[in-house]
């Protein structure tokens, strides 16, 4: 029995400029570094890799945390691996709520049984520590789960004096870098962070799939007092909590003990999503963290330049704005998804769409990891005037191409 | 700050035949298509990707259910999957235990908050249908959950008759096939499976990192009356239940509404691993469900025939050994681990060590995927012969290749 009519050939994607809020185009070293072929789960070039892998994401996360692994699921399972790991069911979480990725903190923590606090701003807007800080007094919670940088709203929220706050209250500091990683500034230890997460698709300029973990020893001691060590490879002494984490596959205890010296069985590492994470953290020592992260604000600040000098609004706060995306109110007239389509389909060049109270109002532009880039910033540019005119908006005729030129000849 | 004292090169793996119990050698156009571009999660080339997907792997799994999609993870992400989408906390959970991988399916149940009964065979056995039904029939659960092949003791355990045992006692039936898929026969539908999860790296010839999920709708039925759609993306009348799946990430019925025509956010695909499993599905759609089965059984019985003309002795009920595996007890003085050591070292050949009861005691040899072939079965065999020589153990020479080229010539 045979239920296909017939098979579709070998895959052969078209050829596309992600610009949008991420998933973008990979370095071109990382698509090639998956293609390399497979080891063993314990072969010695293996370990090595790995081991090599949580060097290179320390100095992306700017830390020495002996804590530094890939989870084996994207972003989000980097986030559930963190938050499950952290809060016992009943504790409290508090997230403080600035766009879409913070009602998913919130999702992922009422998932994990525990009691959920949330505070809200304005889409478009951050909290000012003391705002964060108010909430700690009032809900003492176990953690505090923390956005960076929200895709959904494009907003930054500044971490740099969290971290001694919750130190001062005795509250575990989380937060999701999934967008902002590699773009922004990110200060694992001298921020204060116990622990933080990420994924490739951003600007770290890889394919979704794997997902950075970085956790402070005091959270790891946490994760310590919940060790369940599986029956089938439990020997003698192993701990067995009685509070144990409720997951298997995203207990960060037991990735620690895969990827530590004992190289407890656990997951067999998918290794060639561990090629690809590896290269995209060898790009970033190879040009520099702070390197990345200033063609990530040039790009940016072309982009920003551009798009005003097609005439269009930015959306939200800008000085709180990621460097690697930007949100644009669609002109009046022009019909959003039609206009985003055009660009697809004649120019082959992507942007993103909005969630939430945003769908509809905004569209969102991305230069991240690989597309960080002068070329990538002015072709969507001049593609967006395109079809900007087709619709009936009179962008000046150059306009934002020239705006973003001149950007990066100032920076020159 | 920089913590990097230097930066390793791209990624250069030494060259390797896997010939352990997994992960494998991918097929190579499973390599190519891993380098192929990303485009975006929506992008019209992506969804038909999807879609081709899902079709690809109806005919693997042998089924015309519409839940068919992979879990973002490694297989252990899909039996998690699985199992906490398909029992609440305090139901009870099955599981016959063969081998360290139903121990796995226990462990993750008890994740679940379920309760979980277990029954016990000899590593090396299987179970007869008339012990799981009798043990229905004492328990009573709302989930069997059984391996069908355990690579640590390389036993198959037969399915046929089980999903009919399942369905006249009321109880979901779920089966992991992460090392038997591709190798051996699964019938899904045939077989009365209700939920059944594997892996590319076994017998798919794919790398680790993507979960192949199929459900049946009696069990979809069951993960939608606990769907809960998320805060953030939730539009008025979506359902809210209060005994929601305890995790997002791993939230079944999330998925699902990702894959299907709803095409609701959830994850990132990960787009590299999607392009890695539609490659390893279409290898088994192009060269034929029953002759990829066909090859697994020739290698399988070659490389049987050719360490017993080693003189090693076969471990285990061989009358339900997988095609895609052999256990063969370690000689006496041979040293098991500087053997295995010294085949990878001078013949960059991997072969398996083993885990609990088995450790030190036997090899696994797996012939598995791409490595299914007449090639690689013999010249593991020439290997192997010289590595049990160099420690005294006195294999007939030239009997293994032999024994193994005789099976081939047989089969033509």
């Amino acid at each position: 029995m045979t239920v296909l009519t017939d098979v579709p050939g070998p895959i052969d994607p078209p050829h596309r400029l992600l610009m949008g809020p991420g998933p973008v185009d990979a370095y071109p070293g990382v698509l090639r570094a998956m293609s390399a072929r497979l080891v063993g789960q314990y072969d010695p070039f293996m370990t090595e890799a790995m081991t090599q892998t949580q060097a290179l994401f320390r100095n992306v996360w700017s830390s020495t945390a002996d804590a530094c692994v890939l989870v084996d699921g994207t972003s989000r399972a980097g986030i559930e691996a963190a938050v499950l790991s952290l809060v016992r069911p009943g504790e409290r979480v508090l997230v403080p709520i600035f766009g879409r990725f913070g009602h998913l903190l919130a999702e992922i923590a009422e998932r994990a049984m525990a009691e959920v606090h949330t505070i809200e701003t304005a889409w478009g807007q951050v909290f000012a520590p003391s705002a964060i800080e108010e909430a700690i007094t009032r809900v003492r919670p176990t953690l505090l789960a923390l956005v960076q940088g929200d895709t959904s709203t494009t907003m930054l929220q500044p971490l740099e004096e969290i971290g001694e706050i919750c130190r001062r209250h005795g509250v575990l500091f989380y937060s999701d870098a999934t967008a902002s990683l590699g773009g922004n500034p990110f200060e694992a230890d001298a921020w204060g962070l116990d622990a933080a997460t990420a994924g490739l698709q951003k600007c770290l300029g890889g394919p979704s799939g794997s997902s950075p973990l970085v956790m402070s020893d005091r959270a790891v001691e946490v994760v310590r007092s919940r060790a369940r060590i599986e029956a089938g490879i439990r020997e003698e002494g192993d701990p067995v909590a009685v509070d144990f984490i409720r997951s298997n596959y995203l207990d960060v205890g037991m990735i620690l003990d895969y990827w530590g010296p004992r190289r407890l069985n656990h997951h067999t590492e998918a290794t060639s999503m561990l090629y690809a994470a590896r290269e995209c953290a060898r790009v970033i020592a190879l040009e520099g963290r702070d390197a990345v992260i200033a063609r990530h604000a040039l790009a940016g600040e072309a982009m920003l330049a551009g798009v005003r000098a097609l005439g269009l609004t930015v959306f939200g706060d800008v000085a709180h704005k990621m460097s690697n995306v930007v949100a644009v109110e669609i002109p009046d007239g022009v019909p959003g998804d039609v206009a985003r389509a055009a660009l697809l389909t004649d120019f082959g060049i992507e942007i993103g769409t909005s969630f939430g109270p945003l769908h509809g109002r905004v569209w969102r532009i991305g230069t991240m990891g690989y597309n960080a880039r002068q070329d990538a910033v002015v072709t969507t540019l001049a593609a967006l005037e395109q079809v900007l005119r087709r619709f009936g908006f009179a962008a000046p005729a150059g306009g934002g191409v020239e705006a973003a030129t001149d950007t990066y000849r100032g920076a020159a």
